[in-house]
């Protein structure tokens, strides 16, 4: 018989038990290290006018969302990511601030992509945004807080890789390329492809001493002395302030004591075009996509009628989990409650004694006996509540005693 | 200048501030009562086929979701509440567990209504649902817990308003009234339309006697000493036996300490089809609407291939939020941040201090000083740290000193 019913659309699913009380925990803590840096929470709407993720925003292909109508014909998307969102927010209710604003989120996105590799089509991703705050000190901020973030979730072994896009566009600037060609050569570099950027670059018949420095750009990642080789290749300006830029980043790390958990890679570009300044990745191992992204985007918030400047990041929930989970780095769960076996005589006393439970801080739940239970007949409650992450059993028996009964692991 | 982008869609809005920050205090206190009771959180997706939330399932109207196709051709519906979701889930991963389950869920659900009352579109559901536990002291569990998470949320003027649907059911198929006629008739008692239901029964020609016990039905409310009303009344066996379900409950809210939040209303029936036995609301002053709604519903289950009995109540926090606003009994949410304000010169100073504010517990916020701050130059941030909920301002000058300044409610 088949159950159609049963079954989650492909790319969404249910979490439950044990692995979602991990994830409530994973998203408690990284929470709580975004709030200690004075971050305020917002909610924006799980689904927005299509213009807001439109490809002048320059964030999901338009193909890869969700989209349907409302019964005013308007086009409505759901949310690919929160950036625009967050952005759309500062203008709307920040219009005149002239101080830095510090929004956090937790919540939801969704991309309608094809591909088979079991990625996800829903995924909880939860973020930070500092806008108004050009300085180096906020680029700082946000890489520093991610670190912390990480560790807090109980990640050990990551690398922080960070970029910046002005690097590649001053280079593509002085190579006379076009937005369009710098668009097509960047995916080409961002998927890794050295010998299809290689190909692409000498049948635009670029001058042979350019290809080469773009091509350079592959082999910049690592320490933070690869500034200095990234800095001796160039001379223009827009590439030599990116570099200039970096080392004062780095400075900052130091101050914040997280540097050893910061790589540097010119080679590192989004595939959202809305970046201007520095780009990062956390990578780990156990997950093939990096578990967290972020950069500087200070022209974004300029569709939505503020110019301000901004740096965010948001770190992909699920990913994430399943990071730690591959590292066995996963958070224990508490086996704080009790589960309250009663013959039905004695629902009062039961009753009673969970209120009590309750009311000291420990959950209990509360389970009717199915029959007047001889010991034996007890196993089937120890796997319930080993389930259900609850330490101790207690049961209330028809003759008025209280036993207590072991939860087998 | 039109600014369409920073619009959102009718009936859906963003929260910041401390209006999230509230709504956030909110959920937890409702949610921790309910883990209190042993439930085990779920997370279901955002959109589900259409089929778990057809009309053989007896939930939302079709017209009133949100629908839209995948890359496949399938028809997908954002959820417009949990239960059939919860259904599912118990259905896909219990199939073979015999032992009560205890679900928990919170979440934003969609219904697209075209009404223009202000309702919202998208709201915020926490729930609980209680499966495989046919029992009244289930029912009452579930009563008794949402009084204890509405009083945790700050709510204390409320009522819980408790029916039962096998009584009007009773009644109706004493009246011999088909399926289709019952649901039409249910429509204009639920929607509190007397002179419609009682030209609806004329119209129909059933049997005078009849027609004055189903339209007494309107009165059948207030404490528990209307169920002697309502069993004086009735003398066919469905009924009955609803007003004995009633009276047991109410007993067993008794031994909870609850019955003073506890009313009766036999008039009480749902507009979600699946209920089969008990369904409340709770109401309160402030908001239209109830502000929990839940019932048992034995059937439903089998819609997913497993025969099991259920109860279940969810509460619509932003109502829920709404009536707490207009009561003046919003939770107060603590200035416990501090903001740390400096010159250029002293970010060193203002990273350590921030850094020992938040090892300590202290959410700290750095904000650089716009120039060499005038004490009266500071007022803008006192503004910016009251909305932050700060209760505090170190200023690092250029002189190193730090002040301290006090923020203005």
């Amino acid at each position: 018989m088949s159950r159609p019913l049963i079954h989650t659309p492909e790319g969404v699913r249910d979490i439950y038990g044990a692995e979602y009380r991990r994830k409530l925990t994973v998203e408690d803590r990284l929470h709580h290290v975004i709030s200690s840096f004075g971050y305020q929470d917002i909610q924006t709407p799980t689904f927005e006018f299509f213009d807001v993720f439109g490809s002048s925003i320059g964030t999901t292909p338009s193909r890869e969302l969700y989209k349907f109508f409302d019964k005013e014909g308007n086009t409505l998307v759901l949310r690919p990511d929160f950036t625009p969102s967050m952005a759309r927010c500062a203008a709307k209710y920040f219009m005149g601030e002239k101080l830095p604003i510090r929004f956090s989120y937790l919540g939801n996105t969704f991309t309608n992509t094809s591909n088979l590799r079991g990625r996800l089509k829903e995924v909880t991703q939860l973020g930070a945004e500092l806008i108004q705050e050009p300085s180096v000190q906020a680029d700082g901020e946000m890489i520093a807080m991610l670190v912390e973030a990480l560790k807090a979730a109980g990640l050990e072994d990551f690398q922080v890789s960070v970029g910046h896009v002005e690097y590649f566009k001053g280079l593509c600037s002085l190579a006379g390329l076009d937005g369009e060609t710098e668009l097509e050569l960047r995916e080409l570099i961002s998927s890794k492809n050295f010998f299809g950027a290689q190909e692409f670059l000498e049948n635009l018949q670029v001058r042979r001493d350019y290809v080469q420095v773009l091509l350079k750009v592959y082999d910049l990642f690592g320490p933070v002395s690869i500034l200095g080789l990234a800095r001796s290749l160039v001379n223009n300006e827009r590439s030599l302030q990116a570099v200039e830029r970096l080392e004062a980043l780095y400075e900052v790390l130091c101050q914040y004591g997280v540097e050893r958990y910061v790589s540097f890679d010119l080679g590192l570009l989004s595939k959202y075009n809305y970046y201007t300044g520095i780009v990062f990745k956390a990578y780990t191992f156990g997950v093939g996509d990096a578990v967290a992204k972020g950069g500087r985007y200070d022209r974004l918030l300029g569709h939505f009628g503020k110019e301000a400047a901004a740096v965010g990041f948001m770190v992909v929930v699920d990913d994430l989990m399943e990071a730690l989970s591959r590292q066995k780095r996963l958070p224990a769960v508490d086996a704080d409650g009790v589960l309250i076996v009663y013959e039905k005589e004695r629902y009062a006393d039961a009753l009673k004694l969970a209120q009590e439970k309750r009311a000291a801080g420990v959950p209990a739940e509360l389970m009717p006996a199915e029959t007047d239970c001889r010991r034996e007949d007890l196993k089937i409650y120890q796997e319930s509540a080993a389930a259900h992450q609850q330490g101790q059993i207690l049961y209330l028996d028809a003759q008025g005693r209280t036993q207590q009964i072991s939860v087998k692991e």
